[in-house]
């Protein structure tokens, strides 16, 4: 039933408009622009055309099949028009337009209204008030910016912007998204309806999820914790503290409730809770492009010896182990390495650094017993490393890359490894804190 | 006595090499793209020139004045070049070849006779085993990779990429560098040397330091707690974890002692210490550009409910106060903003926020006594928000721009504040840790 939502026969986008930007043309403009294949129909009464598609006056008038209607009208017409999809047959809506609930008693009733039209006409609605959909499947960017690199990461937000952001960095760093929700207010289709969606979706590799409360809780912590037994499940929750929980309240006049009793519910749901956007972000995209780790044991392998430091405190605050070396390795090594290598966890190859080095020490350490992952740290241009840690990934260890202070030529071998779906970080931190992302998962999946 | 390494007249690079990708040869070119205007001599006893500049064989050879050689030949070559400096009169040099100490007792033997040779000769040392030195104002980029843009920013560092990549964001964020300097083995000059000169330097508004360990802690922090009232600086230090610890001993045979007791001192000398190289650019990049808060009440404002809900949890969590906004303002606002705008704090624009509205607001709130600071979150194209955020900038009070879910609008927004050398940021949390520690630092200085 959720179908209709990411993979519709025929959008009607009602309120498009001939005017640049507004809502109504870029939302139009976008889903053309991300190349959806089916019937688009743009709804207008004063324009005979929009950005090239005949108009339409009302979506009973569409003379094919339309599954999907985008809307984006003041929110006194939208009852009406919900009314008129239910004849038209169209299954789905959803309604970008603001002025209902988070308005007010007047908005309110409105919402009441378009509901009791959506039961009675057989529409599920997301929304109103949020910032769209994206489904890159299907080439159907019904929201704003335009983000189109397919990819395993599917998200739902109580915020259109958190949404948004992760789209635009997950589509810059090559990683891409598969389904991008904005929750709004919630009226009808809700988190809990979206995590049992995307853990059965197979494009989903990943979900990731930002609320602010949710209306029942015990359902979500039981979702979240059969969907995590199959998929990861990040959580950044808005409202940790006192006054980010009242904020939360005006937002979405969400029930948000203590911090602590969500955490101890995320931890048994077996949740990844991120701390920051940024945090979600990243532990998404380490979890959909590597495998996971057996066990806590972290090589480090570094040309910046302050850099495989940073990562060891990292790595050791975070839980997992920087793990000794087996004498025999470091006797191995010390045949293979120049001398002014510093054989140890972290290992330090100094200046001297080379692609090669770094595919001798992989080839060396990664296949024992001993690491279950490694943390790449490159701090100088390295050519031919992205070859050589796309080899090791072979291996089914995760292999974190982390490259900072390379200037022109890092920012090419980043992008070399974006195209390639390799998930690089920019500071042995953000390194660490994607793999010990990994690590927490790798238990859930255990348990 | 310092000025010879940032400002010379006359550098000579001895190593300098015909090769690309050679350091002798990437030096040479870093210190002629920097657009250094003094006297460049290659020295290579090889060749008759490199990049178009006439080689000698020696810097005693040279015939006009250089204070400075930047060394790249083997180490065992390096004593008898400075003892060539003592004879040219050359002041300074930046050793940046490896092979000494940290390689073992033979190399240790080499640095010793190295030191006795400058100490006769009466020339200064950087290094060995480091990445050099930048000093943008003179256009010295004896380092790499090149970075040129010149801005407040100066930084010391016991790695060479930890200094690299500042100096690569700082240049991308338009905010740029004053001098950055990679200690290396600190065989004569070390970080509480570079602390008292950029203390002393104009040029340098905020100082970084990357350390992981100091020869004498007791100096360290008397310098530090008399520089902390002139300027701000940020100290990050590897070596948290016990197995980091380990790790900085290896690197740079740092005395690196308990973590809380390094923690106790940098606060009792008015350091703000950060905790991964992210935050330590953050802070720099703010301190640098941004007044200080005469308190800690802020004032967000957001397009992106979800988001200001992260900026006031961080804010929080990091002992800034999120004040409610005086009922008399809130009067005031509810007649200037439209009805769906949220008027609390954080206050929330809604999807219909445009700089004019962010205008209204400043203009409103930013000159009441109830706030100290302002985060302007920005989660849609904004056209028109950098002139905003500039106008309200002159008020005296700092604002820190959150961009993000923008897409290439936001990117280009984002380079024009950086244009204007305005310090902004990609996400709620790296926003409030940025104010964070200007509230620190505020009250340090107020001390």
């Amino acid at each position: 039933m959720m179908k209709e939502f990411f993979d519709p026969v025929g959008v009607a986008v009602v309120g498009a408009s001939r005017e640049p930007g507004k809502l109504g043309h870029e939302i139009l403009r976008n889903i053309i622009d991300a190349g959806y294949k089916g019937g688009l129909y743009p709804i207008n009464p004063k324009s005979p055309d929009v950005l090239g598609l005949k108009c339409y006056t009302s979506v009973k008038e569409i003379p094919s099949q339309v599954d999907l209607a985008v809307i984006v009208v003041p929110s006194r017409f939208v009852p009406s028009v919900i009314a008129d999809c239910g004849v038209k047959g169209v299954k789905a809506a959803i309604i970008i337009s603001g002025g209902f609930r988070e308005t007010g008693e007047a908005g309110a009733q409105i919402e009441k209204q378009l509901m009791d039209n959506a039961k009675t006409a057989g529409v599920r609605i997301i929304g109103p008030n949020c910032q769209g959909v994206n489904s890159t499947t299907s080439g159907l960017c019904a929201t704003w910016p335009l983000v189109k690199v397919k990819g395993p990461i599917s998200v739902a937000s109580q915020s259109g912007t958190v949404v948004a952001a992760i789209g635009c960095w997950a589509e810059n760093d090559g990683i891409g998204v598969s389904k991008l929700v904005a929750l709004g207010n919630k009226c009808d289709v809700d988190e809990i309806e979206l995590l049992e969606y995307f853990g059965r979706d197979d494009e989903t590799k990943v979900i990731g999820l930002y609320i602010e409360g949710t209306r029942d809780g015990r359902k979500f912590i039981e979702t979240a914790k059969r969907i995590t037994k199959q998929k990861p499940v990040v959580v950044l929750k808005g409202g940790r503290t006192e006054k980010g929980i009242v904020a939360a309240q005006s937002h979405t006049k969400s029930m948000a409730g203590l911090d602590r009793v969500f955490d101890a519910a995320f931890k048994r749901a077996g949740i990844i809770r991120a701390s920051s956007i940024d945090e979600m972000y990243d532990a998404c995209k380490a979890l959909s492009a590597l495998p996971l780790p057996a066990g806590a044991n972290v090589l480090i392998i570094t040309s910046s010896g302050g850099s495989g430091i940073l990562a060891t405190d990292a790595c050791e605050e975070l839980g997992l182990n920087v793990v000794d070396l087996p004498v025999n390795i470091g006797e191995d090594l010390k045949q293979k390495l120049p001398p002014e290598c510093i054989i140890r966890n972290p290992l330090d190859l100094t200046g001297s650094a080379t692609s090669q080095l770094y595919d001798s020490v992989l080839s060396t350490i990664l296949p024992s017993d001993t690491v279950n992952s490694a943390i790449v740290i490159i701090g100088d241009p390295m050519p031919g490393i992205t070859e050589v840690v796309e080899k090791h990934l072979g291996g089914g260890k995760p292999i974190i890359p982390v490259m900072l202070g390379g200037g022109k030529a890092e920012d090419e071998e980043f992008a070399k490894m974006a195209s390639r779906k390799i998930a690089a970080y920019r500071s042995p931190s953000r390194g660490a804190q994607a793999l010990a992302s990994l690590f927490k998962y790798a238990n859930v999946s255990r348990a």
